[in-house]
């Protein structure tokens, strides 16, 4: 049994965007030589998120609107006083954004089997991203025979 | 060090309903001979969801009035415009179900040790159903000595 | 390849407060002998989650401050209803607790590579303590090499 460790690196979308990681994660897979076990994605941001789900057009439409209403930008946040914090003085004021990724969470684990992941029909492996455009990079561990 | 996959098919209840996965798991842990690692549990569908809690009537009762109040069924999602899409015509409208799977999750990953899941008294590994009823799997794999 | 399991135990803060798990995680990497895998951090408890984010006293308190207004302590929950339940006379009401835990979710998984975690520079492993003061434990699994 291995570990094949790999990063996914990518330029994301505008304030909320969703982005498929199939391509990349398919790429690490292929890379490793690594068929049967299970393949561990991680974001490496605190403005970030990795989901499963349907990677559709409109749907991606409703999670932007879901996630402006459930915690909206223009709310009061005390992580936004970036004067009051030890940090550089052109912090973004992205409280909210931290707050969906806590909710979305920072990781999955995917089996793999036959050098497939073992996902069902319409899903995807998807970053969120939050606070974009950015740079951003993921870790995606391929472990296995 | 080996890897053991497996499967839990279950029928699940009407919309919102939780199903206890720890009779399935047990007996993946079982088949697998595997006794110290870990078990990761992944959902294969983008209506279900996967969380560790207490699988108790009365919290899951609470469950179905809280996701039903912070994401109306009833509100008006882009994704539930079917003719808008290129998609089966009879797809059902769940906008809301892909929302709050994405919230919950679709991955948890428990300790093994002595053949026993590392969970404390309360803990049952639970498939939330979000758009029932319906056929569901569950991806198990059991990993270790 | 190896497993090395461990425990982080601490005693939490009043209501909701996160804990930094680092030290604790680092500790049972060096332990482990383990240089380069994942790691995997699981809660033992029905009212405390693990998420990956910033550690900075601001942002906890806007974590506590949105947690109590999307899922309010003095809502009607089923739960609540200790003398309806086949439980001790004095269980806590905290039903917002279980369904705070349930959002933000039990583990996640982290990479491993010479010796340090694969995280970015903002980011760190803490628990969510939901219903605090209590006595917690978290475990954690080094895998590897």
């Amino acid at each position: 049994m291995k570990i094949s460790p790999s990063f996914i690196e990518l330029e994301t979308g505008n304030g909320i965007a969703l982005h498929d990681l199939m391509p990349g994660i398919r790429e690490a897979v292929a890379k490793s030589g690594i068929t049967n076990g299970f393949v561990t994605v991680t974001s490496q941001h605190t403005t970030t998120a990795i989901a499963i789900n349907e990677f559709e057009e409109r749907l991606l439409e409703d999670v932007k609107t879901f996630l402006t209403r459930l915690i909206p930008p223009g709310d009061r946040y005390l992580h936004n006083d970036i004067d009051m914090r030890d940090c550089p003085e052109d912090e973004p004021e992205n409280a909210h954004s931290h707050l969906a990724a806590m909710l979305l969470g920072s990781s999955e684990v995917i089996g793999l089997s036959a050098g497939e992941l073992v996902l069902g029909q319409y899903q995807s492996v998807m970053l969120y991203e939050l606070d974009g455009p950015r740079q951003r990079k993921v870790n995606v561990q391929v472990v296995g025979e």
